[in-house]
């Protein structure tokens, strides 16, 4: 805890306590909290740390946000309804306490875009990287898709948009991008946006499902791996954002463009097998079929995946 | 993660698939763990911080035990029973993976030793020290005390003895204590022994209860403040175990030692109010008055707190 035992009721009672309106959370006074699910849970941890997932001198408003949006968007997978959090601070001994602030307001401003509680949490001091770990619970659905269950036959899909969270990374570090699209992409890195209204719908449907995080390419080899089936991703039917699609563009060749967008990380979209069209705002870009692995086409043609598949979005790599 | 995708998967595979015995955890290999607990569920989170709650160079056995047991107590002091928990570990870039080996054993023997499975979990690498963040989960009992129940009239009771783990710094820190007694006492601090078995009782009795991790006086002023009451804390009453009472006989003021014991942290016993004497193995230490903060008695008269009540545990300060 920074400073005193007395700084510590200072903070939760600045900061955090305001958050945890859920009535079992006791208005974090208490050591636990109680809830009362009126139904299965789905439950779900994720952590970040800056350096690593985050950039120093990020805003701790959007710090705050992505940690609860890398959460919400397992959750949205996996067709759950997020209703409460707890979150763990490591806050660095040398940071001044009164940044909490803007970390609560991006808490605060996602409690309220995502109907979520505050249910509970500690703050602990520490000599190393600022870092936030957030346990994010939800009401399940009717059905819980798994990663295990994509059979030969069916198609594979993708909501949203691929790559442009690491094109974002990129504009960050430095790399040109016309002015505006190099603030569209800044932003899809800084601020994922889960899938959580898509999610039930989805769930419903699908055979498998996971939320990519670590790079379509790498997620889908483990959607494979858990069913022991082939993923053939057809580049070419990659959904791009204009963003991207100018940036592809500009590149010397385009399958090869294309194969770096779905080896970057940090998406944050819903990828699922179904047996049928989902009727969903998707994108069907493969097969699920024999075999092992995951293959990609462009043109008609195996391409042969970019070796950093599943790493970009590390930044400390 | 340390090294590569693959040994994200190797790790998982090796060191944490075989923790996770519910089924709704899904071996680790979704995002998300599915829960469907039938009834209300009390939860709670902690972390530790190498350097900061425990010493660089523990055993790391040690360390994930402490990291479980720190929450269990929590729980404990709700009357919740423990099924399962979520892990996040903090994993220094430099530090060989195979030392999670010892990590893993450490969580499977409390998960024998308590009836736990592990739920789900993320494994980051960070620059900074190691650090772990549980989240822990139980069934309600019929009662889940919180901490603002405390009415004047109502006796004070604490389980087992306080100031062990304290001394057991102390004794790992190089101060003299005969051999069998400094292995007691550093037993104590490195390894907690939730009061998960009595829980229940003391919640079915008592008007509030918590556990003492911050020590003895700092945390009956929390409990004192959450009911706007006056806590008396007996030091002639406070329960001791053989190695502390030789300690505090070898201090030139037994009132001092008795009060330095009661501010010392880490103890993970349960502290409690109850209007009747609770037929359980505790130990009445005071009352509750009307009022406000704590009071020290020994001998009869008031005795005057010691700054550095509540913070000992910290290390690093």
């Amino acid at each position: 805890m920074p400073g005193s035992e007395a700084d510590e009721f200072a903070i939760i009672a600045r900061y955090f306590a305001p958050l945890a309106t859920h009535a079992g959370a006791r208005g974090l006074l208490d050591d636990a909290a109680l809830i009362a699910p009126d139904g299965p849970v789905v439950v779900t941890t994720d952590a970040i740390v800056e350096g690593v997932h985050f950039l120093r001198g990020d805003s701790l408003d959007l710090v705050a946000r992505k940690a609860l949006r890398v959460n919400l968007s397992d959750l949205a997978a996996k067709g759950a309804a997020p209703f409460g959090y707890l979150l763990t601070l490591f806050w660095p001994s040398d940071r001044p306490a009164h940044e909490m602030a803007a970390l609560a307001a991006g808490l605060a401003a996602d409690q309220e875009e995502f109907a979520l509680a505050l249910l509970g949490g500690d703050t602990v001091s520490t000599p190393g990287p600022l870092a936030l770990s957030v346990t994010m619970m939800g009401r399940a659905g009717l059905r819980t898709p798994s990663r295990a269950g994509a059979k030969a036959g069916d198609g594979l899909w993708v909501t949203g948009t691929i790559g442009d969270s690491g094109l974002g990374l990129a504009a960050l570090r430095g790399e040109a991008f016309d002015a505006a699209d190099g603030d569209y992409l800044a932003g899809r890195y800084h601020l994922p946006l889960p899938r959580v209204a898509l999610g039930p719908a989805i769930a419903n449907v699908a055979s498998a499902a996971m939320d990519v995080s670590d790079g379509l390419i790498a997620d889908a080899a483990k959607l494979a791996a858990a069913a022991a089936v082939r993923i053939e991703i057809d580049l070419d039917a990659l959904p791009l954002s204009p963003a991207a699609a100018r940036w592809a563009e500009r590149q010397a060749d385009r399958l090869t463009a294309r194969s770096q967008l779905a080896a970057f990380g940090d998406d944050y979209e819903i990828l699922f097998t179904a047996p049928a069209a989902p009727g969903i705002a998707a994108t069907r870009i493969g097969q699920v079929q024999a075999g092992t692995g995951v293959s990609l086409l462009g043109g008609g043609r195996q391409v042969t995946a970019p070796p950093a598949a599943g790493y970009v979005h590390r930044i400390g790599r």
